[in-house]
C-alpha cells in the first residue's frame, strides 16, 4: 500500500498541482521539430495562465531575419512567453525566467511510468520536466499567484518563459538582438529557478555557471558501408576513425589534450574555492548517486575543482554502423559524434570551440572527410561577485527559511541565457533553485518532490516580498 | 527511356527469373529472430523447388542439445535445406553449398528501390540478396535444373543451403557435430558459389579465405545517463571510454596493436603472393570503387597483402548516447561496440580472439565495466594448395568459358562453413563465383547483373559435366 504524507494529500487537492500536471503533459521537447506544436500549445497555455493571475502576456517570436530569408537559419523558432505585472510606476522590477521545454524522453523503455504523464509516488511527481524546468519555475509562479491574490505584491514583475533552453535558446537569443524586446524586459533583478539546492535541501545561491557549446562532428569515408571481409585492410573505417578522433581529446590522466582550449582560464579565488569545497558532494556521496566511481575529469583535482572551475569536453553520443541484434560485418562509411564543451571564466568561447575544431581537423584520418554540420552557438561562463547586495538580501531570506543558511555554489551546468539576459537587462542575477541529484534530470524517471515544489513556492513569495520597492 | 538488352528481355521471360524473384522476396535476415518465419518460408520454398527438379529434399534442424536444455544456446536455429540427386551408384558426388539468408537491409532510407522487391534496371536486378548469396547459388541451381532435365547429368549431387551464413552458421555448425548428418553430406567435391570474379568478370578460383569472429563489446559506467553539466568532470563517460578502447586496437601506422593477435601467422609463398598481386585491384580501381583513398590496414603493404594475407580488426558499429536531431547534453552510461576480426592461416582463432579480449579488458577505463555479451564463434582461415587436381580441372573449364583463363584469389572475406564442410566431408573445395564490387553486397542497392546470373548458370552446367564420374 502506497503511503502519502498529509502535505502531499493537501497539495494534490490544490489548484497548484492541477495546473502543474496540465503543464507537464505537454511533451515539449524543444530540440525536436516534431514537437513544435506541443511547444506552441504549452506556450499558449502559459499565456492564458499568466493572464489568469492578472498579468499581460503574449507569445513572441523573433522577426524573420536576413539570414532566414537566405535559408541559413538552422532552428525552427519556438515561441517565448512574455508577461508583465505593472502595478507601481517607478517601482523596482524583477524579471522571472524559466523554460518550459524539456530534454528528450529517450530511452523510453527505462521509464517506470509514462514519461509525459505526471505520476505521484512516495511524495514525488515523476514526469519528464517534473523538475527541469517546469517544476522549478512553475512552483515559483504559484508563489507569484498567491502574492498577486493578496495585497503583498509591491514591485513590478516581468516573465520570460522560453521553449529552447535545452537546445541553445535560439528564439530568445534572436529576440535579445532586438532593441525593442530588450527595452521591454529591462529589470533590476533577474530571478532564475533552474538550479539545485545543496545536500538535504539546504538552500544554495549560484555564484557561477559554466558556459556551453554543443556541436555535431561527422566523419565520412567510403561512398557506402562496405563488406568487412572484402574491404577489410583496404577501405578506411569511419567508426574507427571517429574512435581515434574522440580518444585524442583527452590525455591518459583525464586532462584535456586540446591546445589552446583552456587559454585565459581564471582560477577561483581562495574564498571561492573554499566555499565551493564546502558545498561539494564527497566522493562517497557521488559514488552512491551515480553508481560508479566518480573518476571523470582530471586526476588529482577535487570534485569541486573539476565540476565548478574546470572546463570539459564531453561526448554526448557516438553513432556509426550496425547496432542491432546479431551482427552485420560492415566497414561503416559514416560516423556521427555529438559533443559538448563546458567553459569556465576567462575562456573565450569562440576561441575554445575553434581550438577543438582545429584539433579534430588536424587529426582527420587519412582518406576521410570531417565536417561540423551543427552547433548550438556559444555561451560564456558566469561568475558573480560574492559581495553583491542582492546576495546579502538572498542570504537573509534563505536563513529565515532554513536555519542552516545558504551555501554558495559554482554550478557545473549552464544556463546560456543567464549571461545574455544579464547583459541585455543589466539586472543582477539571483539563481536559487531546489533541484537534488535524485531528481534525475535529463535521465529516465525524472521527478520533483512535493517538498521541493513547496520550497520553491515559498522562496518566490519571500524573495519578491523582500526585494526593495 | 530504359534500355534493356535482348539477353535481359529473354531472361525475364524464363522460369529462372520468375523463380529467382520469388526467392528474393523472402526477407531472410537470418541474424534477426524477427525474420525466422521468413527464413522458414524461404527454406520450404527451396525444398519444394529442389523436389521439382527431381531431388529428394527436406528441412533439417540440429537436435536439441544438452546446452539448449540448460538455456545457454544463443541463437534461434534456422533450418538447413538438404537435398540429394542420387542417380548413379558408386559415381562421384558433388556437394553444392549456398546460403539463402541475407544481410540486414538497413539503412533502408538509402535504397533507391524496395530492398526486398527485385527491380530490373540497366540489365541488373536490384534487391537485398540479389547477389549474396541468393543470386549466386540460385543461378548455379538453375544450371543444375537444365542438366537434370537433359540426359547429361552423370554424377550424384547433394545440396546444403543454409540460412545463417551471415551470422555464424549456427544451425549448420551444430548439424556438423552430428555423425549421421556428416555421413549424409559426404562428397568428393564441394562446389561453392559465394565468391567474386576478377575485374571485367574474368573467372576467379578462390585459393584462400580469411577466418572470422564477430563479437559485441559493452562498456558500462554510471547507473543512468547523466547531465553533462552537473556531472561533467565528475562521472566517467562510457562513449569516451569506448572511443579510447577501440582507438587502442591500432597503431598510428594502421597496424594492429594487440599483443599476441598475429602469433603464428603464415605468410604467403612467393608464388601465392605473385598470383595475388596479379588479380588484385590497383589503388586507382579501389578508389573509383569505394569513393575514397583505399588507406585501410597497415601502411607500406600492398592492397593484395592487406586484403589477402593480413588479419584485421574492424569496428562494425559503435553506439552510445544521443544521436537524434539537435542535442542532448548527456554523459552516456553505456556504449556498445560491434567488432569483427578476420584471420589468416597460422593464427589460432581462439588465441587471436582471446588476445583482443585481453587487450580491451586490460584497458577497461577506470570506474567502468567491460563485457563481451555476444560472439559468433570462431572460424579459421583456409588456404588451398595451388597444385591440386580439382584446380587443374577448373582452370580448363574456365579457360573454355573465357579465353583469358582464371586468376587465383585469396579472398579477404570469410565463409566460415567452408573449412567446416571440408573437414566434415573430406571433399575438395572449389569456390568459383561471379561477384563484382559494383554488386554492393552488404550495402544498400545490392544488385546482380543478368550477365553474372547467366555466367554462374553456365559454370554450373560445365563444371558438373566435367567432373569425373
Amino acid at each position: 500500500m502506497e503511503t502519502m504524507s498529509d502535505e502531499t494529500q493537501d497539495w494534490l487537492k490544490s489548484e497548484d498541482s492541477r495546473d502543474y500536471f496540465e503543464l507537464l503533459r505537454f511533451p515539449t521537447v524543444g530540440a525536436d521539430p516534431a514537437h513544435l506544436r506541443d511547444c506552441v500549445q504549452a506556450a499558449t497555455w502559459l499565456r492564458k495562465w499568466l493572464k489568469g493571475i492578472g498579468a499581460e502576456a503574449e507569445l513572441v517570436l523573433p522577426k524573420q531575419s536576413l539570414s532566414d530569408a537566405s535559408g541559413t537559419a538552422k532552428q525552427t523558432p519556438v515561441p517565448v512567453v512574455f508577461g508583465e505585472i505593472r502595478r507601481f510606476e517607478g517601482a523596482h522590477t524583477a524579471l522571472v525566467y524559466g523554460h518550459y521545454d524539456v530534454q528528450p524522453e529517450d530511452p523510453v523503455s527505462e521509464w517506470e511510468t509514462p514519461p509525459f504523464e505526471p505520476t505521484v509516488k512516495d511524495d514525488r511527481v515523476y514526469c519528464r520536466g517534473a523538475q527541469d524546468d517546469k517544476g522549478q519555475f512553475f512552483a515559483f509562479l504559484c508563489g507569484v499567484r498567491e502574492l498577486c491574490a493578496s495585497s503583498e505584491l509591491r514591485i513590478n514583475l516581468k516573465f520570460v518563459l522560453e521553449g529552447q533552453e535545452e537546445s541553445g535558446s535560439g528564439s530568445l537569443f534572436r529576440l535579445l538582438e532586438d532593441r525593442e524586446f530588450r527595452r521591454r524586459i529591462a529589470a533590476d533583478v533577474l530571478l532564475v529557478s533552474d538550479t539545485g539546492a545543496a545536500g538535504g535541501l539546504r538552500p544554495a545561491i549560484v555564484a557561477g555557471l559554466r558556459g556551453v557549446c554543443h556541436f555535431t562532428v561527422k566523419l565520412t569515408g567510403a561512398n557506402r558501408d562496405l563488406h568487412s571481409g572484402e574491404y577489410g585492410g583496404v577501405a578506411p573505417n569511419a567508426a574507427q576513425g571517429m574512435a581515434e578522433l574522440l580518444a585524442s581529446l583527452h590525455n591518459p590522466d583525464g586532462s584535456i589534450a586540446v591546445a589552446g582550449f583552456a587559454d585565459g582560464l581564471v582560477p577561483p579565488t581562495d574564498d571561492e574555492l573554499a566555499k565551493a569545497e564546502e558545498s561539494a558532494p564527497t566522493v562517497a556521496e557521488c559514488r552512491d548517486d551515480i553508481g560508479c566511481e566518480p573518476v571523470g575529469g582530471e586526476r588529482g583535482k577535487s570534485i569541486a575543482q573539476r565540476r565548478s572551475f574546470q572546463p570539459t569536453i564531453e561526448i554526448n553520443g557516438i553513432h556509426s554502423g550496425y547496432g542491432g541484434p546479431g551482427s552485420k560485418t560492415v566497414i561503416p562509411c559514416e560516423a556521427i559524434g555529438k559533443l559538448s564543451i563546458r567553459l569556465v571564466p576567462g575562456q573565450n568561447p569562440r576561441r575554445a570551440f575553434e581550438a577543438v575544431k582545429a584539433h579534430l581537423s588536424e587529426r582527420c584520418p587519412q582518406g576521410m572527410e570531417l565536417a561540423f554540420p551543427e552547433d548550438s552557438g556559444l555561451s560564456a561562463a558566469v561568475r558573480l561577485p560574492l559581495a553583491s547586495p542582492i546576495f546579502r538580501l538572498a542570504e537573509d531570506v534563505l536563513a529565515e527559511m532554513d536555519s542552516r543558511g545558504p551555501v554558495f555554489v559554482w554550478d557545473g551546468a549552464s544556463i546560456p541565457v543567464v549571461s545574455a539576459l544579464r547583459e541585455a537587462t543589466c539586472a543582477a542575477p539571483l539563481l536559487v533553485g531546489w533541484g537534488q541529484p535524485e531528481n534525475r534530470i535529463h535521465s529516465p524517471n525524472e521527478s520533483y518532490s512535493i517538498r521541493q515544489f513547496l520550497l520553491a513556492k515559498d522562496w518566490a513569495k519571500r524573495i519578491i516580498s523582500a526585494l526593495p520597492q
